[in-house]
């Protein structure tokens, strides 16, 4: 019931701002900017055009507004809203974005326009910008924020809590991260435990040693494993020498999650891993599709040549031709499933490389019990449907179904676990793989067992 | 690299203890168990076999180990582990536990030992438990804390700050959530803007109104949405008169994205939506994933039929046969392509119900752009593989590809709208319906383009 609501006050507020925008009625729209919020308004503006995007964009009443719609938007907005702002107004904006997502969005302009923004935005932040941007893409280091609350080991609880309360609001300050002399990550405590204990006790008497932490190069889907594993609210991040840097906090780690799911998503399907496919031209996101479906065509034309090489068979019995896609089509619908299963449990952490043999030889017993279940009806089917009076036809397609079903499942779950071991992404385009070498493995079967059984 | 010494850590720590249980060393067990993360025993737990993991549990140094190992656990071991404690130790370890994980773990017995456990449990909890148990599965009801930290809006910050100090340690208390006289809920506070407030002032001077609220029945799907969109760290739970009941914290929607994401995945390639389908018995795996292999098999004996039809043509020009898999492996893969990217975008709200004609209209763009390209290449090659000199056998596999990728792409763009719109998860399935689909139309049209052109 609340979804119905939810989906009709996006869809209200969608409708409004096009008769706004429609009638150029640009004090009524920045009255709804100025109450909505930015994460509703940054959804609805995907399904503006570019010219209406940007109107919308530059009717935010503040700069601290634009701030917060830039936190929300799709990156491939942001590129475009800011194209034509001036370096001094972006970086009128960035006095009220983290440094995180400064380096983000500098990161998308081209290096001119770069140089330009670190040139004229505060001196503070331009050091730690440029320190976020060395970092790798996905890295738990270009994705820290580097507004925390740290102090040394030596000081009170009280001063702790004095300096707490001086400190800018922000609402995602779960921990107080303790260092040493030498910047050095040695505790941490929570904020509880700070109002709770005694006026006069160091933080070092307080803290939880032995934490743990990520080191700047830390990939992001890791990060996100840990944090969810262990339901830490935060994880610090720390270099080579256990200096401290910042922190990757939960709410952060809700959208790596998300994002990171999408891209398993579509890259099992052989779609990229572009999370904004949908905001794409159709010319666009046929390119991107393109490489992908090349699989399909090498195996295609590989089964092609199988089929074609026992012409002299097929021309005999002809029959043959109409069990082909049920087992092409059988076998990659029970490769799909072991490879999914696969590529989802090492995303999740429940398929490790101590358990691959195993694994694979349990999917190859699943693969044959389905096959001897789906050979055996197929079999008969394939005797009633044709009406051919040629024997043994349906042991032909009932043994080739449960071959290709046996084979399909154990090579359904090696593929991503062979990906894994040769460190490419598990879900990197494993769908169209994996189904085109059963196509190719399903017809060649096929045909040598027609052609062993029914001529003699 | 930190990575690596991750999992070094979890299989050390697996071997470690495979060898004491081998040794039925106990004592060094519970040593470990005691110095363990309990997230990390849950991980190795999931390799042994149920003898071991009941020892493991049965080792644990107390009621409250049992309790957070019991919260980290995977639900089919739970059971196991719990099975032979007696109702009296199981109310033990329940003292440590929020009131849903009570709920969920009762609700895996059967009615005679939930009414064992009921009966002893503590008053207060019974009557929480009893309620959350009351809402549907995997509604915003069914997985909110109890747990949670409220007042009345006449109540002053000094006495709010003095009862949040004796509050019991729970560092995921994130904000202060204001309540009127008759329990409804009104307002809500961060702990900093409390902390930073005049002592005199009464918590409706400061608090934020007019805030975002799930109902018991809202599915944790929409929560998990809201809290990701909004940035939240937890979003009160009221029922239809506003009654303030619970909350959901962050960190229950980091762990139902990812549960969500994997049934997504799960369910998309048509295995079931069971996440715990790694720890089965092949025999039970391939019970969940045989239902879903039937569309294929429908699928294929359709397409057998069609084969058979064309009997004659195919006696006539024997070649037809070698592109049955390329027309229905591409298509296929197109499809499977369109309909993961409409699937991720309705989980993640990129797509709704105001744009899907545009959306599918998109697709067809995108299939036929990709039809003609891999049209022309099929078609190119399939007069040079067979070496066969039948006119215009170029033609007809180049065109056959270009109509049913486009078809394709529609198709599977269009079921995940179609189920979504029926009510029904719009994943289910999706994969093995939308190649099956495919498979039926590709070769019908093959064979009726084969027929229109080749016969005259």
């Amino acid at each position: 019931m609340k979804k119905a609501i939810f989906s009709t006050e996006i869809s209200l507020l969608r409708s409004t701002m096009q008769r706004l925008l429609r009638r150029s009625a640009h004090t009524n729209i920045t009255t709804i900017l100025r109450k909505t919020h930015q994460a509703d308004v940054a959804l609805i503006m995907r399904s503006f055009n570019q010219y209406d995007q940007n109107i919308i964009f530059s009717l935010c009443p503040t700069a601290l507004h634009k701030a917060r719609l830039l936190e929300e938007l799709d990156e491939s907005l942001i590129e475009k809203v800011l194209f034509n702002e001036s370096s001094k107004n972006i970086s009128n904006i960035f006095r009220y974005l983290d440094t995180n997502d400064q380096a983000t969005i500098i990161g998308m302009f081209h290096q001119n326009k770069q140089n330009e923004i670190l040139k004229i935005i505060e001196a503070d932040d331009k050091e730690e910008v440029e320190e976020i941007m060395s970092y790798p893409d996905d890295s738990a280091g270009s994705i820290m924020t580097k507004e925390t609350f740290t102090l040394n080991q030596n000081t009170t609880v009280k001063e702790s809590i004095k300096k707490l309360q001086s400190f800018p609001e922000n609402d995602k300050i779960f921990y107080l991260y303790v260092i040493d002399n030498k910047d050095k990550l040695v505790g941490v405590i929570s904020l509880r435990t700070l109002v709770t204990s005694k006026n006069s006790k160091k933080l070092k008497e307080i803290m939880i040693k032995n934490i743990q932490a990520a080191t700047t190069d830390t990939d992001q889907e890791e990060v996100a494993k840990k944090v969810a594993q262990y339901n830490y609210l935060a994880l610090p991040v720390v270099n080579k020498q256990n200096r401290f840097l910042g922190i990757v906090t939960i709410d952060d780690v809700v959208d790596i999650i998300r994002e990171e799911a999408s891209e398993d998503f579509l890259q099992m399907a052989g779609v990229g891993k572009d999370r904004e496919i949908l905001l794409k031209t159709p010319l666009k996101n046929a390119q991107s599709r393109a490489p992908w479906i090349l699989a399909s065509l090498v195996g295609g034309i590989c089964a092609a040549a199988i089929i074609n090489y026992f012409n002299g068979l097929l021309e005999q019995i002809i029959v043959l031709a109409a069990f082909i896609p049920v087992i092409i089509g059988i076998g990659g619908n029970v490769g799909t499933q072991s490879s999914t299963i696969v590529v989802r449990g090492l995303a999740t952490g429940r398929v490790d490389f101590t358990n691959t043999i195993p694994l694979i030889l349990k999917e190859l017993i699943v693969g044959s019990l389905l096959g001897a279940a789906y050979g055996l009806l197929v079999g008969l089917a394939s005797e009633y449907i044709t009406g051919s009076n040629i024997n043994n036809l349906g042991l032909v397609v009932g043994l080739s179904i449960f071959l290709s079903m046996t084979i399909a499942a154990s090579v359904g779950a090696s593929v991503p676990i062979i990906l894994k071991k040769l460190n490419f992404d598990p879900a990197i385009s494993t769908g169209p793989f994996v189904t085109t070498t059963i196509d190719i493995i399903g017809v060649a079967l096929y045909f040598y067992i027609a052609s062993a059984i029914l001529i003699r």
